[in-house]
């Protein structure tokens, strides 16, 4: 497949709002609705599928900005709360807060550069999603 | 939780650019960078997530809108395609293209209709991505 295209498939699992989507090495993730439109409860929501985006690809360019930077990164968490506004008949996010939680011996100036060139820069999610979402980030650094 | 605040968190599953994230329920998908950089290659793609929610967030509006309209849907199934081009460091989709198969006894002018409903004014995730994307849609009914 052509570097550009990007593709996935998505198939029903009942007769109800439960998918199963699927990339093209295989790897898949289930997506429901909420219970009371039939959604069985062991899937994500579509919406938080971005906020997941956002996560793992910010992720990522850490922790390879950290390794270029020979920071010792021992683990990273994230957490990324978004509010919703009404805009006309659907919900869109307004503000993203990505907070994210580095273990390791690490200089802070370091990171907090991290952080910011992966989310101005180079992640790809982030840069979709701030058309429409106000991203902010927090970070603390558990040195021990 | 207040209803207009959306919180996932993801934590990192190896040394390496694996993560897991996880909803409030406790439903988790997996993601992962390439395995050039360390990916082991059982999770999902970061922008893979986008088109995903897409396909989800419309599939759920087009189940219950068929519904209301009483149209018996047996399944469906759905692709979306995508291109990125280069935008300075980062890469966006410029297109989105999403075809649905739906099966069963369904009226073309129905099943269009709860297309373009979805798309353009009730699915949260097409609204969000629509500012950067140009997103398009075809379908087949399949109705035996």
């Amino acid at each position: 497949m052509s570097d550009n295209i990007t593709k996935i498939s998505m198939e029903r699992i009942d007769d109800h709002v439960n998918f199963q989507a699927t990339n093209t090495t295989g790897n898949s993730i289930l997506m429901d609705g909420s219970e009371a439109i039939g959604g069985k409860g062991n899937g994500v929501r579509p919406m938080e599928t971005l906020l997941m985006g956002v996560a793992g690809c910010s992720s990522i360019d850490i922790v390879l900005i950290l390794q270029k930077m020979k920071q010792d990164l021992l683990d990273i968490k994230v957490e990324v709360t978004a509010t919703t506004i009404k805009v006309e008949d659907a919900k869109e996010y307004d503000t993203i807060h990505v907070h994210y939680d580095l273990y390791g011996p690490l200089k802070e100036s370091k990171v907090e550069k991290a952080i910011n060139l992966s989310l101005e820069k180079y992640c790809s999610v982030s840069k979709m999603l701030e058309a429409k979402s106000s991203i902010t980030s927090s970070f603390k650094i558990h040195s021990k």
